[in-house]
């Protein structure tokens, strides 16, 4: 817990500096609420419950939908625009708990509202990186991509609405959707060919688009998109992009935010290009970006965002588009963890033992080590000196001092540091300056 | 939002000096536990749902019996005794909301288990007016009681175990208890008199102890109970009850707890005694304190706690009792507020302006102010100057420097106090050296 409330210090200051001020909203909201951001879908993972007046309550899967209610309907509504906020808390979803997906997991997140374009774009990105470096991980990549880019892509490719029948059924065939699925309304051929991009399924995705019927000419671009990942690669991009008619817009605005995050000091040999990133939400419609860490296994994914339009749900399209990331405070800590990065530190921890002397002439020192900023203990069941020392050893701390009439009457303590086994003599003041240096 | 989290980082901080180790429990629990602890009439108050599998969840009401189901079933059983906790979170009651009473609201606590006695109860009071000074309340009073002490005193007076006909009919009509709960099981006429006493009724207990046949020399000590209010006047109080036949202990156990906590440097002149508080809870069996801030009207009070016995409900009785206190965050921070002590000091807050000029050129100055620890916003609307310096005071920067390409060229820039209005010319390193002082 000391290790989580530090990261979350850590992560919240970083916050601060970038001028996100913290919200908090509450652990339940109308369940309305998720169901218009995410579909009716969503139910099934919710823990929801009636209240004792009829209404359907969700303990929150998520933030971000709760931010934009407050948003949309409370106080922040008033503040000057941009609002940038952060906020942290538990949140919840009905599934099999895993190792790093558990029923009740934090969530730390950040928004700009009221704002967009590549200076915001790059801020937020700034401020995640900041973030995972005020984390203490190792090894950390962090990918970007965007979503307008693919969009535009896949519109000059002339992408068509809806299968038709026999394309349905060699889709399904071929395992790219699923009967429940394959309706024109959920999975269209634009939504099946992004998810196949975000999951890097090139080949697959060539042949989709072959059997879509689509020029060879963007067939081939295909391998452009998936492996130009450096972004001196963009310029290169933008023009091949051009030739074949497609929108440059995405991939100049690109590229101008990876010049705001590089002003803006960012460590750019621990960010890659990843121009198939489609992050599988469909509210994202610029810049998406997410940060992973091998040794996590899995996916490894620790952090993600984007620049997204939500807001529209709420009647405020004119705040539309926003851009904000999620930071999962559990698997980074999991990712410490792995790392063998404790976060912990051994900070001071004193213990005082009276022997044959009164409580009250040794209260006194644990007073004037916890004003220094020291925590201290005093062995609070008068047992016999070798049980309270098997005590100050087993509960972790780091000295320990016996007080007797002795050290009461000279002033001099004899205190023993628990992890080399050795005592030295000291005044309590010395051994408060010793401690805090 | 910021004063909470610098209230909770301060009142954590003390918790830590203290040896208190922060704990977190899930928000949900099987509503069981709190049935077990409280008794079947608390699940009026609750927030409780079936989950999927038709299990009765319920949103925690308090923390100290999930702290306790911990204790009893997690990792925290094999620490060394005594286990010293303290935790924070949401809670939730099923109620109207009412000023400083919402239906979701914070709670502090910290307790410690496996050990007993004088020494606990001061160490735990110690940190309970530790956490008072460190929150920056003004005009607090500290009291304490014993609950063991009106126990003693209430065995020696005989009170009877159950009320006969007539008295219950008596007392029903004297309004000191209802219908409804004048049961033999539930209003004894020791639970009625005690509540009286943590009401100050002192007219009332003394009727009712009349219509119970207790000896006068008995009824006449309710005044003494009432009066004796500062920890000298206990030596007095122990010979009365000495001369009446009541089990001194109670007082003597008080006397030294006192001592302790005298010697531990608490401020004894914000600390009252006040005997006849019993906290209204069954389960406090010694010591018990209570903490109330004028300013706050009603009941006015911002921490209570005591020893109690709890862990027996769940099998582990060798822990009882065990001492630790609730700290109400919400009510703290209302206090603050009516006393116009805002938890917010005006930490600087720098928006920089670009014009007429590339964004890339300004955004290191940002990274450079944020490296030190300084909130900076870069403006990102692309707005003109009266609009974007319209922003940067609505917003509450503290500070606006418009960076232009003669400032960018010079190094010098000019500094905008948005409270005074007036401008200095600084270098960045100036600045943040200005700042940071």
């Amino acid at each position: 817990m000391r290790g989580r409330r530090r990261l979350e210090d850590a992560i919240i200051e970083v916050a601060r500096r970038y001028g996100f001020a913290e919200v908090r909203t509450p652990i339940f909201e109308h369940t309305e609420l998720f169901t218009a951001k995410s579909g009716d879908d969503i139910v099934a993972q919710l823990y929801a419950f009636e209240d004792k007046s009829g209404r359907s309550l969700t303990l929150r899967p998520e933030l971000t939908a709760p931010v934009m209610r407050m948003i949309a309907t409370g106080d922040l509504r008033e503040r000057p625009r941009p609002v940038k906020v952060c906020y942290t808390g538990p949140c919840f979803r009905y599934e099999e708990a895993k190792t790093g997906r558990w029923r009740e997991f934090d969530q730390f997140g950040v928004e700009v509202i009221g704002a967009s374009g590549s200076l915001v774009e790059a801020e937020v990105m700034a401020c995640a990186i900041s973030m995972l470096e005020a984390s203490g991980l190792e090894g950390w990549r962090f990918s970007i991509g965007h979503v307008g880019l693919l969009h535009a892509f896949l519109d000059a490719a002339q992408v068509p609405e809806s299968f038709t029948v026999e394309q349905r059924e060699a889709t399904i065939k071929a395992g790219w959707t699923s009967k429940d699925h394959a309706g024109a309304e959920k999975d269209t051929p634009r939504t099946v060919l992004l998810r196949m991009l975000d999951k890097q399924q090139m080949q697959g995705a060539a042949e989709l688009m072959h059997l879509l019927g689509i020029k060879d000419s963007f067939i081939t671009m295909l391998d452009a998109l998936d492996s130009n990942t450096s972004p001196e690669d963009l310029e290169n991009l933008g023009e091949h992009f051009g030739n074949l008619g497609v929108d440059t817009t995405p991939i100049d605005s690109l590229r101008v935010t990876l010049g705001h995050l590089s002003s803006s000091g960012a460590p750019m040999d621990c960010i890659d290009l990843n121009l198939t990133t489609a992050r599988g939400l469909d509210y994202y419609t610029g810049c998406v970006f997410e940060a992973r860490v091998e040794t996590l296994g899995g996916e490894g994914q620790v952090l993600g965002g984007g620049t997204y339009r939500l807001l529209h749900l709420f009647g405020l399209e004119e705040l539309d588009p926003c851009c904000g990331f999620g930071y999962g405070t559990d698997r980074v800590l999991l990712a410490l963890e792995h790392q063998g990065l404790s976060t912990n530190t051994s900070e001071p921890r004193v213990a005082l033992i009276p022997l044959n002397t009164q409580s009250n002439a040794v209260l006194p020192m644990v007073a004037a080590l916890r004003g220094s900023g020291i925590a201290a203990d005093i062995e609070m069941r008068q047992r016999n000196l070798s049980k309270s020392m098997k005590w100050a050893n087993n509960a972790g701390f780091t000295h320990a001092v016996v007080v007797g009439p002795k050290e009461i009457e000279s002033g001099v303590l004899s205190v023993k540091d628990m992890m080399s086994g050795e005592t030295s003599d000291l005044t309590l003041s010395d051994l408060i300056t010793q401690l805090l240096n």
